[in-house]
């Protein structure tokens, strides 16, 4: 098996420090910012100290004795780890500021997640290592999560057929959209609809996939991504058909997935069935399962991967690349 | 363009008739047998004389002045046309006996869609004058109709690469899987999850749509059918992923859909954009869009069908089919 | 029985003249303004020759050959009828000005609703001789014409113990509340909550209501009102506690309704049993039911009233008084 | 303020025991059992030794090492406390041998809940002193548990009118109807509508809440009760008009409600606005709000309860009572 990553052989944990770190959450009114919010309520080491929003500035933060902040008031050197949830175009800045002055810095926007930009990928069974040390954090997105993943093994074993695209047909949650008020979000226009959208390729979340494909085979796979909003509030399904250069059946791939992510808590290799959204929402895990398919010429692999869009697609997955960064166990403060 | 069915050139349509016919529905307060008396009731010639359940005998059926029967106290014979939306394994049955009584049978399960049945297959965009005189008809299952229509002018045209299977990712609101109580249809099992179910070409419809491709072209193409369940009621939408033998933009798709189907007042090919669930549900169409995919070696088209699968996935298509048999116009009667 | 409104007693209704009546619909996006565009398709007498929207202006109007257009660029005297769904504080100026124009103008905002508005109150069932000769209609809120409907025969019967307020608990879908982009009517947010808002008797509806009930009685019973947000798309359920001065059985309760309504096709009195949203929603009817109460010293009488906020409490309703008010025969083109 | 209920003046706790109990759930596959496992799963003190399904048996216990076992096969006497998780009229049987075996047994249908039963009824907040004791529990029905929280301050104070009922109108999500497969409960016929079952005072709970409301107050006040079926899957709202002897602002009543249940860190009274859904779902709480109602000759107070029918209705409140019958700290692993 060539390309494996390295840290899908052993990963290394620091031995967890008691103590207290400080955290702040900028954007902490969307949903993602919600989930973090509670989330760092729940953890033994994290203490929330600032909680940003500009439309709801003032008011008290649900769970806590703090009240919103506006983030320009904010001094982001006080901060252990600073969560940037704020819009795609303008997180990213925010971020790197609160790295350069001295926290640990976290985007969970796309701004950061071009290899280019400087900070460190953050999906720690793929590239933990490089997490260690890391001061400056690209958040992956929720999309990716679940396709990387589901895919690693498979293209770091070298098993996918070049010449016939996979196909990734995924379907989110409406979270996955923020909280913005947008006409296409209304209750009235969701509810029993179903439809695809940023079709052909021409979703944010595209480059990033490509990207992380690159890195983990010698010649990245030719792919066509199709995501769809569901009339659900959270959790992701991405049905991946998987073209094989030989035929692998569904228990030799269960076997294969769970030996590369032996070690790995955040991913759940089912040993048969496939997962649904109700596998993996609520809890910081990838779900994964797999399935033949009768009656085909061409070897082909039907990998089926779960997440919550929230937790291990966006502020769960944050709070992991915090407890990597700042020395924690990595399991601490996270739903199972 | 090899293979065309004839009836997608020039659809013959009967003069019709002003006169009423009598209808029966057999099963008729399952969600299928529902949607017909409904259907009937606003059908300007055709006149609901009896509607069976074995749960409800005795009780008013809505909007009527009848009360449903036992199917076994009906006389098969006094209806023009029967339409028998029993569940599978039974249904069928019921079909052969009102044809030898002396009715035209529409028989909306899957008993009879095989070709060695006897009965007629009704799909009339494409197969229309083998419908013209039959008096045994099988109804499309709900997915095949969606597939078929959505595929034919490639299949037809002989552009699908065979050496590459069509994805085929479709999701239906749970009225498809009928009315009966199971546990995993109850509202706290379904709402807020998504899943796929009779993966790997297990689910009941694969042969249908095989058996379907094969008469529309030389060599039947490959495919993989992955159904998932909605929490929606109603509509179905299909993903298909289809590889070509060359390039075809979506635009040249649009104008090649269009020209097959111009005669079809059922088929709605999109000019631009895809439809979603809400743009089929409650009329009796498959509507159809198209798009190109970036950055993609291998030629492939993404066509996505949408439909309402108590309409023209079921009752709908029946009560089409009965326009047809019994030489009424055929849009009588049929929501647009 | 004192009180009795004439209308409820003998309706008169002119007979149809086979012809055909333009209309235009002012704020033809909204979700009312939808609904009417579409029941006008199917009506066979009105023509559409006009639908406004400032946010989709020059697009098709979906099911038509027009296209959306200004409302500033309307010439109001063209049409035989305006049915005005602007926003509440200028759908009412709009109708004012159709109405100078020549125009029949129904305004569907709550506008025109208080007595002194110059405005004739388009509740049919109750005041239908009004308006056979308006020029210009409010058309009565979804909330009130249940409450109204559902109140009637007991208020002007005299019936109701003014010692006691009645509870008026409704419930309402989301499209109740618009289409407008608002935080609040998201999914994310409606999904999987219930919610009482306006609570106090502070709705907008209070005073309609009010006024409504003081033209049935001598003397207007007290009455509190709580709307809830349902996490429905459409229908209305309003579930009345009514204090009377003597005990009334459910059974002498559905005698006395069916009596009142004798001659009203849209309003449906169960004999048995109480509606739920599906048995309104799709049609224009108010649907009635009743319970007895059991265990308790103090006359009380409940009454549910359910309808589709959409047609009987809005756009069908409008259409209705259209009907009445140009001399169609009233039931034309309203789903039953 | 008279008929103050000992156990809201000075809640006494004894002192946690730093030991761990067994625990056992009969019926764990229901809704109700799948949280008590959930629960217990989280729990610092308990460990869950047996889960009983009849319909699993033999299959993992998600989240455990555990099989479910039929109940038959269960040695009563093994397990510290045994949940009773099983259909009404066979739960309470079970609950009573499990006692008599030696465990303290706490039953969640409604089998037990009369006064007459011998068992105590299990609402901590009113009568948390019969527990510390108790071997056979009751557990509350989840309408009344927000019924009694709700209104105990007002009837036990002798504030409420006795000349006018109480109306108290509810609605709850599907969870509340158990996890058994009736047509009436599929996701087809339930999404989408809303509706009023058990009308009439007819309702299992009625005379559960009579009898909580007697225990109360010197006259127990009359009521209405009225509960519907939301299109959700859990939690419950409970819209309650209380006629009073004199007026009482909201502000007030927030003030008494607040020092009537200072102690007690599972009812929520809200300083301002009214509970949704959304604030108690997920979490072991019973929230309360208030309204003042404009333009009312009679006084009369707005109370809206909201609690999560699976938690503070059912698992969660048994959990509550089993950390009090075993002597653990009264909040232990019960979500906030």
């Amino acid at each position: 098996m060539n390309n494996l990553p390295h840290s899908a052989v052993a990963p290394t944990r620091r031995v967890q420090a008691v103590r207290t770190a400080s955290a702040a959450v900028l954007g902490a009114t969307g949903y993602t910012g919600q989930e973090l919010v509670g989330l760092l309520g729940r953890h033994p080491h994290f203490q929330l100290v600032a909680a940003t929003s500009e439309s709801e500035t003032g008011q008290r933060v649900p769970g806590t004795s703090l009240k919103y902040s506006a983030a320009g008031e904010l001094d982001l050197g006080t901060a252990d780890v600073v969560f940037c949830c704020l819009p795609h175009g303008e997180s990213g800045e925010w971020a790197r500021r609160a790295a350069q002055a001295g926290a640990v810095a976290i985007d969970l926007s796309s701004d950061l997640r071009a290899a280019d930009s400087g900070a460190v990928y953050g999906l720690p069974e793929l590239w933990r290592s490089e997490l260690e040390a890391a001061r400056l954090i690209a958040n992956p997105g929720c999309y990716p999560t679940g396709v990387l993943l589901g895919l690693a093994p498979a293209v770091a074993g070298g098993l996918v057929d070049r010449t016939r695209p996979i196909m990734i047909d995924a379907a989110s949650g409406v979270t996955g959209a923020g909280r913005s008020a947008k006409r296409e979000l209304l209750f009235g226009e969701v509810s029993e609809d179903y439809k695809a959208y940023g079709v052909g390729n021409q979703h944010r979340h595209v480059p990033e996939m490509r990207q992380g494909l690159g890195r983990l085979g010698a010649t990245p796979p030719q792919f066509v991504f199709t995501p769809h909003l569901l009339p659900v509030r959270r959790g992701i399904l991405e049905t991946m058909y998987v073209p094989l250069t030989q035929m692998l059946s569904a228990a030799a791939a269960v076997r294969m997935w769970s030996d590369f992510y032996v070690n790995e808590p955040f991913v759940e290799v089912q040993p048969a069935g496939l997962p649904s959204l109700r596998t993996a929402v609520g809890r910081n895990v990838v779900a994964l399962g797999f399935s033949d398919i009768a009656d085909l010429e061409s070897p082909t692999l039907l990998v089926v991967a779960a997440l919550d869009n929230l937790i291990k697609g966006a502020a769960g997955q944050a709070l992991q690349n915090a407890n990597i960064a700042l020395g924690f166990e990595e399991r601490l403060g996270l739903p199972l």
